[in-house]
């Protein structure tokens, strides 16, 4: 694997840069805690561990004239489950809040480097099929400007390989601008700041839902959140103007149970603290909203259908001699990048069947289905009548 | 610990007695996987791991005249989620099953030592609340004249520290025979005869309900189910006549989420696994079942208030400076088994508040609290308004 055409790690100097000592820098290589990215890109290095302040996600960047960069991994974003008393006690120092939407969809990083843009998934790892929309998505003189700046994004849209949504107003997929952010600092734009940078490089960003007095602040995000819930949209993350202090975020009902029905189609590969953490939230949400018994019966409804449903669906179907899969269509501009696209999916071990249907707009249309064995298997053992 | 007036094992022939090496037993002992039990029992050796066939909980026991015993646990009874399917599969060489109901309360297993009888729960510590109970519960006669013999029952009903269920039969707590096994081959007695057997010295069982020829079972079982759940009883234990095939369990929907009510008011200590394996039932159930929509959304919303109501109760309750806490009423007959079951509560780090409240019949009446202490700091946590 050590081929020629990968370029060394000159480890004195790259463990300066990260504030390491070069035996900790050696030992994160050896054990694959700082791992080499495959393919076209073998010049970033993703941290699959945090370290020292650097959190994991985060990707050393190797350029060609042999400078090192780092991209920060995206800090978690933290969730309120009490909304008034979260933004009393969190905001508690500013008068002025900023609520924009939290997207459904996935969290991107993108870079510039050797003159095309690189977008990278939440893990650090380079995706093939986000690196070429974002080629075209966005404007490639932004990052010559801003050499320094990292542009976060929201992919959504029906056309997505990882959380299919039709609610948003694209038909395909999109990118949409949450943050920019300082390279090796992590240090965000002040919000109105980066809204207008953004935007003075037709960049589309999440929708601004508002700037409130802190006092008022629950309240509207409830009205907003119970608009957006029957949208079916996510929900918001709320912010310090100037960034300065974290922002946090808060969800819609109809949000966690779309994600639980959506679950639990492959009901055995469900995580138990994603069932968990979502049935937990509908409790909070129900006595901050002080709900009389009509109203929490038809939270309570909706929530058990949400798992019940998809999961009986699917139970029927394992039962009639179906496979389960989970199917979206995507577009390529180059055949390559499905080439490298399927790749990555092979290297990240998901299961999956690329079919190609044709093109369309010049753009080769491909359908993706993502296999779940697992629950397949296990619903053909229960037919077959075997024990739990 | 090793006070003088403890039995030292002879480990030679402790060890030819379980078929292990002497080296293995003193690692087992030193690891206290094979742990000495403490307070007036310390005759008693429980496994906390399985060994060689010797599964977790089993007791070895050093009688007074040196001679061993070995108690095996109880096997865990695997779970149908497709009952026809799983009937026809688990038993297809046999005609005839019978069923017994499944009562919700906690599994002991109850012998004779130096003219006393002496309770175990599942993982192999001596209760002294059970113990108690069992000496007036059980007629003593039957353990002396079957020196081979565990008797295995449920002990169910309102006052009971661990399950506390108000539909049986019971005002109290009692002690309902579902199994008699051989002592150290774990091999238990044919259904019938273990049924003639406990019925003849005066031992309450639990419920027979019903022979079935294998092919009509699941049908049979599906009417019994329904009305156990309307009942609220938990479920059913489906078993070969012979016992030569290990039976296998079924439950109540209502059951479930009985389950779910119970465990949600202290949301912050649910396990994950305890959600999970309780959603998925219900899936299951409804496919096999064939339910419409609307008994559908009548399952759909037990499940959803099982979670959301208990759990809004609760962070209501902590909103107001309230402590959550689980409440029963247990009953004494000497105060020294008051001392000995607080004992062992603290010994198994089960915070609890025991409360004498008076004499009821010559027996000493406690109140019981058992404190959930961490989802009442989870809870005024998220009230104080941090983040989760």
């Amino acid at each position: 694997m050590k081929g020629s055409q990968k370029p060394e790690l000159d480890m004195e100097k790259t463990a300066r840069f990260l504030g390491l000592s070069v035996s900790r820098l050696e030992r994160l290589l050896e054990k694959r805690l700082l791992s080499r990215n495959w393919g076209k890109y073998t010049n970033f290095f993703r941290f699959e561990t945090s370290v020292s302040g650097i959190e994991r996600g985060s990707v050393l960047l190797q350029k060609r004239d042999g400078k090192l960069d780092l991209i920060l991994g995206f800090p978690k974003i933290q969730r309120a489950m009490l909304l008034e008393p979260s933004i009393n006690n969190h905001f508690s120092e500013i008068d002025k809040l900023i609520v924009e939407e939290k997207m459904n969809g996935y969290n991107v990083r993108v870079i510039e480097d050797a003159g095309k843009l690189i977008a990278f998934t939440r893990s650090g790892h380079v995706c093939p099929y986000s690196t070429e929309k974002v080629n075209y998505l966005l404007d490639l003189s932004f990052f010559r400007q801003y050499q320094d700046l990292v542009v976060h994004g929201e992919m959504a849209g029906p056309e997505n390989p990882y959380v299919s949504k039709k609610v948003y107003d694209t038909q395909t997929l999109d990118f949409f601008v949450f943050d920019i952010r300082h390279k090796k600092t992590g240090q965000p734009l002040p919000v109105k700041q980066r809204r207008k940078l953004a935007s003075s490089f037709g960049f589309k960003q999440v929708p601004f839902l508002g700037e409130f007095a802190r006092k008022e602040a629950a309240e509207k995000i409830m009205q907003i959140i119970k608009k957006l819930g029957e949208m079916g949209h996510e929900g918001v993350v709320i912010k310090d103007l100037d960034m300065d202090l974290a922002p946090i975020k808060y969800t819609c009902s109809q949000s966690n149970c779309a994600d639980l029905e959506h679950a639990f189609k492959f009901y055995n590969e469900v995580g138990r603290d994603y069932l968990y953490s979502r049935v937990v939230r509908e409790g909070f949400q129900t006595v901050e909203w002080d709900e009389d018994e009509e109203t929490m019966d038809k939270r309570a409804l909706r929530l058990g259908r949400s798992i019940i449903s998809p999961m009986a669906d699917s139970v029927r179907r394992v039962g009639k001699g179906e496979k389960l899969y989970d199917e979206v269509t995507l577009r390529f501009q180059n055949p390559q990048t499905l080439q490298e696209f399927e790749e990555y999916f092979r290297r990240l071990g998901i299961d999956a069947i690329f079919d190609q249907v044709g093109y369309s707009g010049g753009e080769l249309m491909v359908k993706l289905q993502k296999l779940n064995q697992s629950t397949t298997d296990k619903t053909e053992s229960m037919w077959e009548g075997n024990l739990w």
